[in-house]
């Protein structure tokens, strides 16, 4: 019997790495996980990853052959290959992680960010399938967005393209990770909604079960758990939350007209407490032409296998072009 | 000796509708045009139109094949074929121009909206040639735009794609055409500006030439005059102007990552005048990443002949797209 074609999606974050081997139609013959170590410089980490990686090869051996090797990596550049500073790795300056597998491997590789990855997973295995305009975003510590037109993800001239998360709410606004004020990432994140809470609980005398829980302790979770007892605090947490991620889809969708905007992650999870409020501060604040033109969705990939079927998906989508071109 | 083969533009403004035929290379064999009436009804204005090409035609017949006719309209869209209730045209709701058109000629036709033709032109004839990723904005009454993503202009679901003119600046800002508060074309654009004057000479007692100006009289041209001259009013309305037009490419460009934000129109006309701020605020506003990755750049059409020049584009574009497929 032939045997079957698969592809070995790596994930790499910043405290595990994940990889495993997918099949063109989303099925995962194999997942495992590693820590990726990230005080470990890119020397010591590789020979650990090739190792585990070789071990997973062994295993679907006889039953699979792989096409290629797709990586989500923080800070990862598709046109180079490179990895670059990502903030929480300490692989010292710019690391070119394609041709280092390339070199290790001899198969196709390619490697873009996470949330590309997503994007390109929810394409070819999730809510997104036979969609040619979509946005994916991802609402975990961050806000990560991957952007989909024409069929093709959006890389743009720098290869860094569909960084939402800095989209600029309120040039006065909070402090962000990346030394500017009000970037959309400091509202709409699970880090975003947390410093909600605890403006609200600055702001208001109202009663909160929220009082009691410390700022590091407030997980998305927890602020939906509060929600869904009634909490005030953390009701209206949700509501300005989704009103502003609402108002800067609103903006974000005269760019590229999505038919779909698919929210995944951390705060996704908390369903109708984030859609109901960004979808309605949407629609109000579209332009006219737009309303009713957009669905906003929640990611259909499941949360543990979502980085391997992201970074599988990169590259399955690499050899399609491929083939076509 | 084989006919040259040539496209027919046409641009229908709610003035004056131009047309001519242009070859591969942009060379314009004929260019007309006539009024456009807009108060007329489309089945009056059409048997006009149809007679004005008629002569056009027999003007290059002996010459010239025409391969395809391309449109840019007001509310054009791509993916119907239609206009769409054009504020300044009196055409009755939805009009299928593109199956009219087809009807009468037997020819392929496109039809996009001014913006995105001249985006096109911009690209098969001007400061684009040979990119994948930029930005073409107008500046005149309003803000248009038309956008390109790995060399395709972006239509998106709606066929809507790239209303750059209604994104927000302020929810609270300046009434806008369309209704809503705050969008970037009541702020950067002809009318835009001399909004800011007027508010300008309104907030200050600065002497002004331009306070012996009434508002409607206030054209991109004599404000830059102003300007030129040192006049203190005239020089902060560009620096506003172009510190809005800076603020929000910085948040467009973490969208798609152009490689060229190209200026066209009245507006673009004061050069310096308004890209100095206006670049000045982009880099300042970015995103680290994106610092130093995008251009800012003029239009390398004439005015008087873009218009053709965009809506040949558009079907020069199509047809090559077709060659390939």
């Amino acid at each position: 019997m032939a045997k079957k074609k698969v592809a070995l999606g790596l994930d790499i974050g910043g405290t595990t790495t994940t990889y495993g081997f997918v099949d063109a139609q989303g099925e995962i013959l194999f997942e495992a996980q590693m820590q990726t170590r990230s005080k470990e410089h890119v020397t010591a980490y590789l020979p650990r990853l090739y190792k585990a990686l070789d071990a997973a090869f062994a295993q679907v051996a006889e039953q699979a052959e792989c096409i290629g090797i797709g990586i989500g990596a923080p800070n990862a550049n598709y046109f180079r290959g490179t990895v670059e500073n990502p903030p929480n790795l300490n692989w010292g300056g710019v690391v070119n992680l394609s041709e280092l597998v390339y070199n290790q491997y001899q198969l196709p590789v390619a490697i873009t960010n996470d949330a590309n990855a997503a994007a390109l997973g929810e394409l070819k295995f999730g809510a997104a399938r036979g969609m040619k305009n979509f946005i994916l975003i991802t609402l975990g510590t961050g806000l990560g967005s991957g952007i989909v037109v024409n069929g093709e993800l959006v890389y743009g001239h720098s290869g860094f393209a569909g960084e939402m998360g800095h989209l600029i709410v309120n040039s006065n606004g909070r402090i962000c990770g990346d030394g500017r004020r009000g970037c959309l990432e400091a509202y709409v994140s699970v880090t975003g909604i947390r410093r909600t809470v605890s403006k609200l609980l600055a702001d208001s005398l109202a009663p909160s079960e929220l009082r009691n829980v410390g700022q590091d302790d407030l997980s998305g979770e927890r602020i939906a758990q509060a929600a869904l007892n009634g909490d005030k605090i953390a009701l209206e947490a949700f509501e300005y939350t989704g009103r502003i991620l609402g108002q800067k889809l609103a903006d974000t969708v005269l760019i590229t007209s999505p038919e779909a905007v698919i929210l995944f992650g951390g705060l996704a999870n908390s369903k109708d407490l984030i859609f109901e409020p960004t979808l309605r501060h949407l629609e109000r604040n579209l332009f006219g032409p737009f309303r009713g033109t957009v669905k906003l969705m929640i990611s259909e990939l499941q949360e543990k296998n979502a980085a391997v079927l992201g970074a599988a998906g990169l590259i399955w989508h690499e050899m399609e072009k491929k083939a076509v071109d």
